[in-house]
C-alpha cells in the first residue's frame, strides 16, 4: 500500500480540470496509473486520451458509442460502476454540474480515496456524502485551490480551527458598481484576471457565486459553521486561502495560480511529489499581496449563497441550479449579468424546502428550480 | 502526561522576553506554574516576579544576593541547576548572549523541553546542542516569530522542506543608502518600525545581523542547507516566515508583531491554546502585504552570517561576539553604525578558526574576539 502505483479513475477527463489531471498523471507515471476515463462530448479528445492513457475503463456520455471509440482493449461501464470498481484506488470527480453527484455517492459507498473537484457534489448534498464518507471511511479530498490550502493549512494540527478565511480574486468586475455591472457583457465577464477555467465557473467568479459555492463546501468538508467562514478579496490569486487558529496564529498556503498544484496534493497525499512542471513562486516577481473585504451588496450571489448554505436542506441545491441555468441565460444573452443574482433569489424566495433530503428530493428539487427559473427569466406563467 | 500544569523555569526573567513569558503564564495559570526564576541584574523586578509566582528556584547574578531576595521560601540555584532540575518539565531560555549556553546544555543534557529565545546558542554552539538533543531526546522548540512560523508551518507534513524563506521587517532603515547609513545614531536605530525588543536584537534588526543570525538558527533547527535558506524583506511583519515544500506549495504563518504567540506556541505545544490577550489579525485594517529582496550590499551584516554560518566551526562565535561587542560600542556612541560590519567582518577574517569545536573552545573563541575587537576599533596595537 502506498509505496505501489495508485490506480486512477478520472471523471470528467476532457474538462479543464480532468486535463490537467491527466497532465500531472503524465508527469508522474512510476505514482500514478490511469485505470479509467469518462468524459461527456469531447469524443475527440476522449479517443486521443485512450490512446495515451489506455484505461481499462471508458464511461462516454452518449448511448451510441462512435465507431473510433469501440474497443476489445477497454470496457464500457457507467461512471457509478467506475467509481466504485475494485481495481480504483482513486477517484478524481472532474465531471460539470449535478453529473457528479452519482458518482459521488458511489465512491463515497465503496470507501474510496475521492479527490473532488465537482462543487455540486458537496453543495447539494454535503450532508449526505460527508455522513456517508464517515460511515464507509472514505475520504473526501478537495481539488480547489480554496480548500486544498484549508486543508493543507490545517495538516497536523491537533484542534479545531477558529477560522477559515477563503480567499477571492473578485474577479473580471472586482471594484465594479452594481451601476456598472447592469451593462457588461459575456465576452467581459469570460475574462478572469488570474485563472483559467471552464466557462461556467468563470462567469460564478465574476458574480462572486463561486466563492458563495465554495463558503458551502468549506462548511461540509471541515465541519466548520458559517459564522467562521470568511471570504477576503485578494486579486494577485497567490494566498488561496489561510486558517486561523485558536491562538491567534493564521496558516497561508500561497503559489501561483496553477490547477495542478491542488491536483496533484490530493493525488499524492499524504505525500508531496516533486514535480518540475509545478511553478515555483519567484519572489523577486511578487511585490505586494493585497486583500479587501468582499462588497456583499454589489455582489449579492455570495450573500445569496451563504445564506442558502446556512438554511441547508434543499436550499443549496436551489441556488446551484438556479446558478447553473442563469449562466447558461447570461451566456446565450438571454438575460444580463445582474439578472443572475436576482432570479436565483427570487427561486430562492419561492422554494418550498425539504430538511436533510434524500437524493432524490435533491434531484427533484434541481427539476423544480429548472422550471422555476425559465419561467421567472422568459415571464411566463404556465397555467 | 500533557494533562497536568506544566512546571516552567524561566531564565531571564526579567528581560523583554522573559517578561512575555509570565504575561503568558499569567494568562493560562491552570496550564503553566513557574517553578523557577533567573535574572541578571534587574533585583527589583524580580523580587516583584518572585513575590507574585513563588517560585521554589531562584538564581540571581551576583554573588550577593540583596537582603530582600533572601527567603526561606525558595532555594537559589545555578541556572544550570535550575535548568536540569527534575521538578522542571520546560526551560526558557531568555538570557541574553552566552549566559544562555550552559543553562541550554544542562537542559539539553537533562532531556528537557526547552523553549529557546537566545540566539547565541545555536548560532555558537548549534553542531553541540542539537547532537545533545538527539542523544538525551530533549526539545529545542524555537520561541522567535520567524522559527516559530517555520515550525508551524512544517507541522504534519511527512517530507523535508524545500526551501525556507526568513522575512524581516528591514528595521528602521530599510531603503537607506550606504552613505545615508554612515551618519545614523543609536537613538534612530533604536527605533524599530513593528516590533518592540531588546537595545541588541533592535540594532541586530536595523543592521539586518538578526537575521543573519536567524538563519543561522534555522539551518540548526530544521537541518536546512544554507543555499536553502532565503531571506525577504517584509516590513509589515505579518507574515512571520515562510516554507516552500517540494511540489512548489508554500506556507505561511501570519499574525501582528507580538512575541506572545511564538511563546505560548511552543510552551504549549503540541497543543493551542485560547488565549484572549493574543491579538487577533483584523483583516479589515490590512490592506497590503510587500515583499523585497534583501540588499546585501548596503546590510553587509546579514551577507557576513551567511558566510559565517556555511563556514561554520567557531566562525558563528566570532561573528555572534564581534557583533556583541560592536553594537554595545556603537550604542555608547564610540564606534558609527556601519563599523558595526566592518568590525565583524574585520575579527572574522582575523580569526583561526577551529572546526566542530567543544564548548571551551567556543568560549576561547569568544574571549579572543571581545579582545580583537576591542583592540580593532581603539585601533590600539598592543605588543
Amino acid at each position: 500500500m502506498g509505496h505501489g502505483v495508485k490506480q486512477l479513475a478520472v471523471l470528467g477527463s476532457t474538462g479543464s480540470i480532468g486535463q490537467q489531471t491527466l497532465q500531472v498523471v503524465r508527469a508522474l507515471p512510476h505514482k500514478f496509473r490511469i485505470v479509467g476515463l469518462a468524459a461527456g462530448k469531447n469524443v475527440n479528445l476522449l479517443a486521443k486520451q485512450i490512446n495515451e492513457f489506455k484505461p481499462r475503463f471508458v464511461y462516454y456520455q452518449d448511448k451510441e458509442v462512435p465507431a473510433h471509440l469501440a474497443s476489445t482493449e477497454y470496457e464500457f461501464l457507467s461512471l457509478e460502476d467506475i467509481a466504485r470498481h475494485p481495481q480504483v484506488d482513486i477517484v478524481v470527480i472532474a465531471t460539470s454540474e449535478k453529473s457528479g453527484l452519482s458518482p459521488t455517492l458511489a465512491a463515497v459507498k465503496a470507501g474510496k480515496k475521492i479527490c473532488l473537484a465537482n462543487k455540486e457534489s458537496l453543495v447539494m448534498a454535503g450532508e449526505i456524502f460527508t455522513n456517508e464518507a464517515r460511515l464507509n471511511a472514505a475520504q473526501i479530498l478537495p481539488i480547489d485551490s480554496e480548500h486544498s490550502a484549508i486543508w493543507q493549512c490545517l495538516e497536523g494540527e491537533t484542534q479545531p480551527a477558529a477560522q477559515l478565511m477563503l480567499t477571492a480574486s473578485g474577479g473580471p468586475f472586482h471594484g465594479y458598481s452594481s451601476a456598472q455591472l447592469s451593462g457588461v457583457t459575456a465576452k467581459q465577464a469570460l475574462k478572469h484576471p488570474s485563472w483559467q477555467m471552464g466557462r461556467k465557473v468563470t462567469i460564478d467568479s465574476a458574480t462572486l457565486m463561486n466563492k458563495g459555492l465554495e463558503v458551502i463546501e468549506a462548511h461540509w468538508l471541515f465541519n466548520m459553521p458559517f459564522d467562521n467562514i470568511k471570504v477576503l478579496i485578494h486579486p494577485q490569486s497567490i494566498v488561496h486561502s489561510m486558517v486561523e487558529f485558536i491562538d491567534g496564529s493564521i496558516k497561508a498556503q500561497l503559489s501561483y495560480p496553477d490547477m495542478r498544484l491542488p491536483i496533484q496534493y490530493a493525488l499524492s497525499y499524504p505525500e508531496r511529489l516533486a514535480n518540475p512542471q509545478l511553478p515555483r513562486l519567484d519572489w523577486s516577481l511578487i511585490n505586494s499581496l493585497t486583500f479587501e473585504q468582499p462588497n456583499f451588496d454589489t455582489f449579492p450571489c455570495l450573500k445569496l449563497a451563504i445564506a442558502a448554505g446556512k438554511k441547508g436542506g434543499t436550499y443549496p441545491t436551489v441556488l446551484c441550479t438556479a446558478d447553473e441555468v442563469t449562466v447558461e441565460l447570461f451566456l446565450s444573452q438571454r438575460i444580463r449579468f445582474i439578472d443572475i443574482a436576482r432570479l436565483v433569489e427570487q427561486a430562492l424566495a419561492e422554494h418550498q424546502a425539504i430538511a436533510h433530503p434524500t437524493l432524490e428530493e435533491i434531484l427533484a428539487a434541481d427539476v423544480w428550480t429548472r422550471e422555476k427559473v425559465l419561467q421567472l427569466a422568459t415571464g411566463d406563467n404556465p397555467c
